[in-house]
């Protein structure tokens, strides 16, 4: 499937055999053969060798009130045999609720549906709204997302009560801004945790192009890590993530060129964003990203909400991002606590398959 | 399949919809769409974004005496609709021969089975011989290519009597060396029509890796134009080919590292190659250029010919590749004409898959 601007091979836990039904073990093992991960250019499997298509989620009925789906995501290694099951990702999510409704693991209700989903790396529940006319499920659609030209499903990814999965609160250390290694950094968890600079501070403009931007990624890197400790995600003991938190850097808008060649106006859009996705630029950002700032910048004391004129009521916050403005509709209750960030995104069915594993065909030899 | 360092989709012609059963429009427009080619990541398609994960073979049962299978081989765009049809490829064939045997077009015939396949680009025969214990076609084996640790099927392929498909002699010009835009240059029809360039006339060794390679690839592209044209393989009207011929610069053996790490010795490999793949140095070689420098050095009078010691005679002729070495068996007849060159090569099945082709399902609605 096609999610957004991310390709994930999804699978049906019902599919994958016996004792490869959780992370970590024969499931990784599987994952990583299917995927052929440990090539850096993933020849021998079904990945595209970039973070963007080296992506996977298996997907189950839930046992839970309320919930259709729960679905595992998992980000499978480049030039390793690794898995790494520590985010989620929203486009993925967006890909998770057609191929629901498209399987049968959620039924049509109207000329809308929504399917209600649970990722089980993070406790977040989302919701995707699909449109299917006379109760069918629609293959293609004409919407398309900013970073890509191609067209798909309309689906509304909604995540409700987006603060504190990972971490218990919003904000996780209760401050808005915070140093970390000297630089000043709002920490946040909302979607996803993330740590999100302030790119003066990294010497950066957050209007960079993907290229550009290449530079400052060891700096995120190193401060990706850092806000994992203080945010209590990890302990010094525990190995170094390359997925969690999020990391990137904001800034106030200014003009800039998008990698489709678009002009992009100060005026077009609140807060401008960069984020890494593993060891490299995202081309785009993440959805549980797009949460976090969107979620910061309706929050009184954070760098994006100061970068974006601290208005904490607005209804859309508009995100400057390399690939075009990705717009998050929020919804907060009286207290001003984000209740529902809703995007607007696009999927469709790439391919059904039957993938043949080595892993699994050498222990049948 | 995998084929070697190749991925490819392969499509079984009569799976085709009406009308996408020959190069140009229809068919271009399936294949441009299944891939999602318009994206330079390919993102919305089966495609995965690089010159050998964009490889596509419609297959379908020969109607000619002698041989099995007729294919036809398809460099697929990336970042661009179009689809090239000018060449052949030697690791998509040798995955063809794999899938001929595993989905009934071809049938085993012992414990090896030979398969003979017809690529309709070039006129080219080949045979891929497979083992086939019992009567069975296996899924795995214990193969390895240079360029890969994956394992596959152990898949042999050969190029019978490989001189001049394209036009009509080894030679297409006749003589052995020639000055091509002042650079001393080899040009052959074997396998596949290539021009091969003396690396140290253009400032190189043909012992650098990939990325080294890199800043030779405009001087290699005019060469190509040029080569095009001295051949006879294009005229001045023709739109530039970045697929015909095959191009690239050797030399004699020097030590070197591959891109796994490995050393490879002076005494270890005949002659030093490093060839282009459409705008990228090829991270190995292709198996058609394989054949065409093979069928070089034991072609007197040619630059591969001196600088691997003219020995024309020769049964084996090692050409050095940034992945390692890879080994052309030949057999030539009592005037000194190649007449079988056999590479040996690992492939496999990774997926059987239905696609979604949005240019097909905005027809249906």
């Amino acid at each position: 499937m096609r999610g957004g601007t991310s390709k994930c091979w999804i699978f049906d836990a019902r599919d994958l055999p016996p004792g490869a039904d959780r992370p970590g073990g024969r499931l990784d093992e599987v994952l990583a053969s299917a995927f052929g991960a440990r090539d850096p250019r993933q020849i021998d499997g079904v990945g595209g060798a970039t973070s963007t298509t080296s992506k996977a989620a298996i997907v189950h009925p839930s046992i839970e009130d309320g919930v259709d789906v729960d679905y595992l995501f998992a980000q499978v290694g480049i030039g390793t045999p690794g898995v790494e099951w520590g985010s989620n990702c929203g486009n993925c999510a967006t890909a998770v609720g057609l191929y629901a409704l498209l399987n049968g693991l959620a039924v049509p209700t109207g000329p809308r549906s929504t399917v209600v989903l649970r990722n089980r790396n993070t406790g977040v529940r989302l919701s995707a709204t699909v449109p299917t006319p006379g109760g069918t499920v629609p293959e293609l659609g004409t919407a398309t997302v900013p970073g890509s030209l191609a067209i798909g499903v309309p689906v509304g990814l909604g995540f409700r009560n987006p603060a504190g999965a990972s971490t218990g609160a919003l904000l996780p250390t209760g401050a808005g801004t915070e140093l970390l290694g000297g630089v000043p950094v709002t920490l946040v968890d909302a979607g996803a945790p993330a740590v999100l600079a302030d790119a003066a501070a990294l010497g950066a403009t957050a209007l960079e192009n993907p290229e550009e931007f290449a530079a400052h990624v060891p700096a995120l890197a190193a401060l990706r890590r850092a806000a994992a400790l203080r945010m209590g995600l990890a302990t010094e003991a525990d190995p170094v993530s390359h997925a969690v938190p999020k990391a990137g850097v904001v800034a106030a808008p200014g003009d800039y060129i998008t990698t489709l060649g678009e002009t992009v106006r100060m005026a077009d859009y609140d807060v401008a964003v960069r984020m890494v996705s593993m060891h490299a630029p995202h081309p785009v950002i993440g959805l549980t990203s797009a949460v976090a700032v969107a979620s910061a910048v309706l929050t009184p004391g954070t760098i994006p909400a100061k970068l974006a004129g601290n208005r904490p009521s607005a209804t859309v916050v508009r995100l400057g991002t390399p690939a075009g403005v990705v717009a998050a509709e929020a919804e907060t209750d009286a207290s001003g606590t984000v209740r529902l960030v809703t995007l607007h995104r696009a999927a469709r069915r790439i391919a059904t398959a039957h993938l043949l594993v080595p892993a699994l065909l050498q222990e049948s030899v």
